[in-house]
């Protein structure tokens, strides 16, 4: 029911899904009537183009009567919204009826509900959220956390290293990814106190830590995972959005400023479409909330039913390549390397940030 | 004799600056053989091109010894390298001999040599190193801090929107700049505890200022000012030049594909060459490190003489349109504003970071 479309973006997505992955399901948590009035518009425009429509034993709905808004304080969709579709489908998640929850609502409330019904994995004191970005490379860097935390002790950013390896492994088969400790300089005497304890347990770890990296190495792809505190991986991810917005303003600016440089724009259009579809966002909208005993992963709240769709490709990846799985068996072999080093608790911002996908020019 | 390419670039820099600014006068330090030699470089250049060489008057060379390598650790500079051409230059700021020192050199030396032969601003506790980024509005975003200080109190952000705001000043003839501060969320809610409390001495203060800012108001031009901790400042800022790389590279790749898109780049030139320009990171070289008794102005390493004039015409800006005494002028208002909050002492972490300007695609 969640981000800015609802149903009319969720529902052709999670058709569309289904139709390109034959031993998936789908649970659709919500309003009832306005999920099968969903449903019923894509089979209708379906039907008109002769295109499958996915057997109806693999969609099931549930309803769920409320619908945490997008502004709502996550405090708020916690306790007096029991019946949201975003609590209906983290509950699922809970007993077990669900492998994992896609949800384009409100990133505050989803992390705190998920938090609340399904509690840390055993030795990870916080959630964190993370995504991936293009690189130079032409693949992907994951990067954690992006402002679930916006203060981290070592501990934890050793921990979002672990679950980033572990998610680097289950969505792209990579079984020992690099790890960067994102700091200002690379060299060890660089940075505040936590970033250089945290690369003392990284080092000890048996993680397969690369050093520090800066801001610079997430775009080159320097490591496959690049691991901060949620404050600075939520400024990183906005700037480079404000970024590439204004670099996508200027080129179209340039473009439009004569007949000539139209025409040149028309001629271009090839290139600048491949351009755009390399960097296009929706294919990397998903963000996972790692941490949490059970896979939840966050689509941008604007994601149109392609976007959509890649959301619902990561939480299947993750859950067929055992995500879950990956951060346990890596955690008790870094919690026997830094034994030294107790993983201390800590209260997580709930509220966090909102996160975006970088925004393609 | 910093930087990369040393006098070879500050030297026909400096002439064409002086070229071009007839009240300007030029103290060259360094070693005499090098300058001289770099000098008679470029006045045998224009003789060739009968192009007109500034009155020798308007020049000094002022010799050092020792040279400060890129490398170097900020406290061996300041230690063992007594009469390097960085230390020289600062003492003639120091002696009141020069207005203004600009350095293509070590930025963490420079930064330590200057903090410890200029000492600070009354009122200031520690330097930072501020810079321009271009905007989405056409102008200019002022950012700091970009390295300097890895751990900042709140009074040392509000410190900086001071610093900002008279750079602003200077440097643009704005009187009132707006300035925001840099957080994961616009809400006062957000972010931690040090830019909270910041916030509120942000608002106690007359500066005008805005609220907080994300990530994507830097290129937004939302503000005049962003003000944010020197490890998130350094990182958004490499962010940027990651990002834009490799969009620059994409562009590239894409029009090399085939003979077509070559073509269509050809014909593309025009537009793409004013892309560039506008967002020609040599126009934002000149890096402000402020705070100090003194004004000194980082040029990038990599810089050609292009980009190090930039760097030039901003120190002659600072000074001639009163940094120090904008910065002056501010602190007594804002303490007595916010007397309730005493600016703590701290030590700066002089290796800081290397700062660079965001790179054109």
């Amino acid at each position: 029911m969640g981000g800015d479309h609802g149903p009319s973006v969720t529902v052709p997505a999670a058709l569309h899904f289904l139709a390109s992955v034959p031993d998936a399901r789908l649970l659709l948590v919500g309003r009832p009537e306005t999920l099968e009035a969903a449903l019923a518009a894509v089979r209708a425009r379906g039907a008109r183009r002769r295109s499958a429509v996915p057997d109806d034993e693999r969609i099931e709905l549930r309803p769920a009567s409320e619908v945490v808004a997008m502004d709502d304080p996550p405090a708020t969709a916690l306790r007096s919204k029991r019946d949201s579709s975003m609590r209906v489908a983290i509950d699922l998640v809970k007993n077990g009826e669900a492998d994992a929850c896609v949800s384009a609502g409100n990133t505050g409330a989803l992390m705190a509900i998920s938090r609340f019904v399904l509690k840390m994995l055993a030795g990870i004191d916080r959630p964190a959220i993370a995504s991936q970005m293009p690189n130079q490379r032409g693949g992907t860097t994951t990067m954690l956390d992006l402002g679930a935390n916006v203060d981290c002790e070592p501990e934890h950013l050793l921990q979002f290293a672990i679950m980033g390896s572990a998610l680097v492994a289950a969505l792209e088969g990579r079984e020992q990814p690099s790890v960067g400790l994102l700091n200002i300089g690379e060299e060890t005497i660089k940075g505040n106190d936590t970033v250089k304890v945290a690369a003392e347990l990284l080092r000890a770890s048996p993680l397969n830590f690369y050093g520090n990296v800066e801001g610079n190495d997430i775009y080159e792809g320097t490591t496959d995972v690049v691991v901060c505190d949620g404050f600075v991986g939520n400024v990183a991810l906005k700037t480079s959005e404000g970024l590439a917005r204004m670099l996508g303003g200027y080129i179209r600016e340039e473009y439009r400023r004569h007949v000539f440089t139209r025409l040149i724009a028309l001629l271009s259009f090839p290139v600048l479409l491949r351009f755009r579809k390399r960097l296009d966002p929706r294919r990397y909208n998903g963000a996972a909330l790692v941490g949490l005993r059970g896979v939840v992963i966050k689509s941008h709240g604007s994601a149109d039913a392609y976007a959509f769709e890649f959301a619902l490709r990561r939480a299947y990846d993750a859950v067929r390549n055992g995500l879950l799985q990956g951060i346990a068996e890596r955690l008790p072999k870094v919690v026997q390397a830094g034994a030294s080093a107790p993983a201390r608790g800590g209260a997580v911002d709930a509220a966090g940030a909102s996160v975006n996908q970088p925004t393609a020019p």
